[in-house]
């Protein structure tokens, strides 16, 4: 078993567990049979679900299930035996380089932080998502939630990890540009925490390029934009749910044209539709990463099916691959100003 | 000239100035008689574009101008004669009862704010954009910039005023639904001044739900959303942003894909489109409404054409028929918390 990856798969978590994770694990681990792959959860109903024995696929046990509505910090607290809790477990124990879960997003992180603990130096986890762009190109933004206390340093080392990764993970992208949410692009705007970040920011040898605007977001100006956990997760669910909102609103209109309109929105558009939802569809992009954790840790979306919980698998698979936590750590040294203290 | 309704118009202000603003006043002006247009600015360049005289209609010339990248409160400070500068003083003397901008937001509120102050037991003013859902009802979102300096009385405020807004304007909405913006629906999740907040709200006697996630708020399920400016501003352009962008990237798919899809969008989609367009475009809902100024400032969408500066006027003239401000005023003698100092 040496030198295998090892990734620990959620089997309980998401709208439709355990049959689309179990499904999508099976996928990843039957295409990829240099990598090991524990299904966590219950046993009994992973067993139902999964299509055939598959050598590089293992059940571990877990009979408790933290639930989407499940109070997060408090669900991990109380549920030790949980699909959730055990995967941090074996995560800590080192007994899986990677866990990966389309559930809970704070349950995940609350056990994660707890149990694995933080990379050193790294005062807290930031949660990154992946989001397009209409120049084509993706970008980072972090933290959608991880952490709510937000300090200067913490949004430092966010930029520091998603540069990292960037580096680590896109091939092509060397020098990922970093930028700051503020409200308009005048330098000194904006909340202290936010200006003190700036000035960290500005010293620390990344690429920052100063602040950026919401609406620059999704324009493919900068690579990387941090905020924090507040702001950005009002900002990965607002986005979810403009661009619901706009694709339902088409809809209506449509529905409510002529049957002209109806045959020719059918006939014509459905394929562009397709591809662009596909665009869009940030599981398409392997979930959220949850960045700073002694361990790869990546967080789906609870509507993932199948082919997103494969691809979350493919994530972290690479993550350990391209070794991001060890250059992380890395990287950690060689800024060039002060991270604060130890967590 | 007692009891006419006199409009205080920026003609400077906004991507397409002197031109729209001036269309746009002139189209308000033509169509009301029994209501009075200050067209403020250059005169010379006013007159270049106005169609023709009309005896509501008249200048007040304005020497200077902020232009939309102009730093906010230092460019107010020292640009005393610009359009902006001047329609605040108008509305101080009372000279006008309503200014309607649509240039630069933030000098704009700075103006409003310095000058002609805010209504008594107000703290800080909100800066108000309504929002289309996706259940068809509209949705008020405040503060979207006015103030990022926020404490929980200031929320409580947005609540109030939103809600007399809504009660005054919109027929059939006589106790609207006030959410806050949170991570998550659990209460006292967030951060310590939103916990504040929705204790003061939920004592407070106005329809209070509790917590809001982001991607709630298109979904129509309250029709206020209080939350910081910060966060506000976030979330208004990030809208915008995942907006303008799942529309390009569709556009891109539809011309990337074969003559056979280009030729049925054109020929079906485009009247569907464009009133998809008109529905999320917010200058179409009359642009952001300055909430808490002691008299009305309407501050619409730097993009905005004749009809969007004509729209931003008639929701002025609405707002003072309906006397919204008298009624925050009483309104706030109503609430059943202590609202906060003076300001």
């Amino acid at each position: 078993m040496a030198g295998r990856i090892v990734i620990g798969l959620d089997a309980m978590g998401g709208d439709f567990a355990p049959s689309e994770p179990v499904r999508g694990g099976y996928m990843a681990a039957k295409e990829n049979p240099d990598i090991d792959l524990i299904l966590i959860g219950r046993e009994e109903e992973i067993k139902k679900y999964l299509p055939s024995d598959l050598p590089n696929i293992r059940i571990c046990h877990a009979s408790e299930v933290i639930s989407m509505e499940d109070p997060p910090a408090l669900s991990v607290r109380r549920k030790k035996d949980s699909s959730i809790s055990v995967g941090a477990e074996l995560l800590k124990k080192k007994e899986i380089s990677a866990f990966v879960s389309v559930g809970n997003t704070g349950a995940v992180v609350s056990a994660a932080t707890l149990k694995a603990r933080l990379l050193p130096g790294i005062e807290r986890p930031g949660l990154a998502v992946v989001f397009p762009t209409m120049k084509g190109t993706p970008v980072i933004v972090i933290d959608v939630g991880a952490n709510i206390d937000t300090k200067p340093t913490h949004l430092l080392q966010y930029g520091l990890m998603a540069t990292v990764y960037c580096r680590a993970m896109w091939d092509g992208v060397d020098d990922p540009k970093v930028g700051i949410l503020n409200i308009g692009e005048e330098e000194g705007k904006g909340i202290s925490t936010y200006k003190e970040a700036a000035s960290l920011l500005k010293q620390s040898g990344l690429n920052f390029v100063g602040n950026v605007e919401g609406k620059d977001i999704f324009k493919g100006v900068v690579d990387i934009v941090v905020m924090d956990g507040f702001v950005g997760n009002a900002v990965l669910k607002v986005s979810e749910g403009a661009a619901e909102a706009v694709v339902k609103l088409l809809k209506q209109e449509i529905y409510e044209s002529s049957w002209w309109t109806k045959i020719g929105a059918i006939l014509f558009l459905l394929p562009a539709y397709k591809r662009l939802k596909k665009k869009i569809d940030y599981s398409e992009y392997g979930g959220a990463l949850l960045l700073g954790i002694n361990g790869v840790c990546i967080i789906g979306h609870g509507r993932s099916n199948a082919r997103a919980v494969r691809n979350a698998i493919m994530v972290a698979v690479k993550e350990i691959k391209r070794k991001v936590n060890d250059r992380i750590l890395k990287e950690l040294g060689n800024l060039k100003v002060n991270i604060g203290g130890e967590n």
